[in-house]
């Protein structure tokens, strides 16, 4: 199954296309680029770089949410589009079940803390383990305060391994509470659209018009509609 | 010091946009696709999605070998020529020694066995371990036997990490001799750019005339002609 999945939530932009489980290309970049205007370009070229062309992907992935509220709608958004032009399946995946996929590499029992800075003092967080060579995952997507966190993992008393672009600033909170925690590698702390493409093995493949963001929160719109109406 | 790095020496082609360590852009094929004709078009994507240009770039970075010959000659020219039209430094660094980067992962004082399939029975590699967070060379690049590599690693008594093209056939070969070995997961497997870049960062930069690979064995044409100026 050619997958062409992508990963646009936070900081770094990605698409990868898989064979199943088999990588085939990845294009990535983390510098800032708008996600609007590089996607699509990205995927463009390394269908190019490949030697495949849109017509021969069977199946387009999307990391859904948590993450940015434009970046989520960029990669769905892009995801729907392709899907619907192409008319071929689709399908949104979990940004933090994606990311847990790097952490694989740490080995089997290893504790993967998947951790994006979600603003206003939270961060989107899952935990995962890894067994049999893949992430399982210990709790479902939130939206917790690092305090919350740190008391999570301290019950736990594992060494924990933080992926994702809220590393930096978890890894400040926890290692300033005493709690072992190690940041992923450079070439491993970023969404990537490989991760994507596996975790969009295990899910089942529906139409563009089912793939919906999943934002966790209410965005700051609808945040602020909601206290005026309170208040009026 | 923005680099960017350069990989062809075997099926992958990657091409990284490196600021120090910091990954900015990175771009894989694993699907055979011929480097000659994508290496250039991969990089020249690259800058363009990450908004940089050649100018912006301050050294070229390639793995110099060992290798596919073919492979390396293409990236080592690629290198040689953006340096020397762009007069800027260029570095060339092992194939072996780039790929080690990706090991990192696997946590401190881990075994690295770099494996690239060198046909004649020979695969190129190295040991590495890990040590503070970098990959610790433990014997030069070299062409051996799985036969010789397993019996170091028998010696050594500890679970090899492989990684590269040539994990498939030494696990196989390792563990029918029951040494107890872990192949890199898919996306940890291949050559990467980054890892260039990373090795680059201790290397010691030069000119385009200074970049030469390093095959590490006879290309078969010489090996040919002096077995046949041996027969004269």
């Amino acid at each position: 199954m050619l997958t062409l999945a992508f990963e646009s939530s936070a900081k770094a932009a990605s698409v990868a296309l898989c064979d199943g489980g088999t990588l085939i290309a990845q294009s990535t970049q983390i510098c800032g680029q708008t996600h609007s205007v590089t996607l699509l370009p990205m995927a463009q070229d390394l269908l190019k770089n490949a030697g495949k062309t849109l017509e021969d992907v069977e199946l387009f992935a999307v990391a859904h949410g948590p993450g940015s509220f434009t970046g989520i709608r960029i990669g769905v958004s892009t995801v729907k589009g392709l899907a619907w032009g192409c008319d071929k399946p689709a399908v949104g995946v979990s940004t933090l079940e994606a990311m847990a996929w790097n952490g694989v590499a740490f080995g089997e029992g290893e504790l993967l803390c998947c951790v994006m800075d979600a603003r206003r003092s939270q961060v989107y967080n899952a935990l995962f383990t890894v067994q049999n060579g893949r992430p399982r995952r210990l709790c479902p997507d939130r939206a917790i305060s690092l305090e919350e966190l740190a008391g999570e993992l301290e019950q736990l008393g594992r060494t924990a391994h933080l992926i994702g672009d809220g590393t930096e600033v978890a890894e400040k909170f926890l290692t300033a509470r005493g709690l072992p925690v190690c940041p992923a590698p450079e070439n491993l702390r970023w969404q990537s659209g490989y991760g994507v493409a596996m975790a969009a093995l295990d899910a089942e493949p529906g139409t563009a018009d089912q793939v919906l963001p999943v934002y966790l929160r209410l965005s700051q719109a609808e945040r602020e509609r909601q206290e005026r109406m309170k208040k009026e």
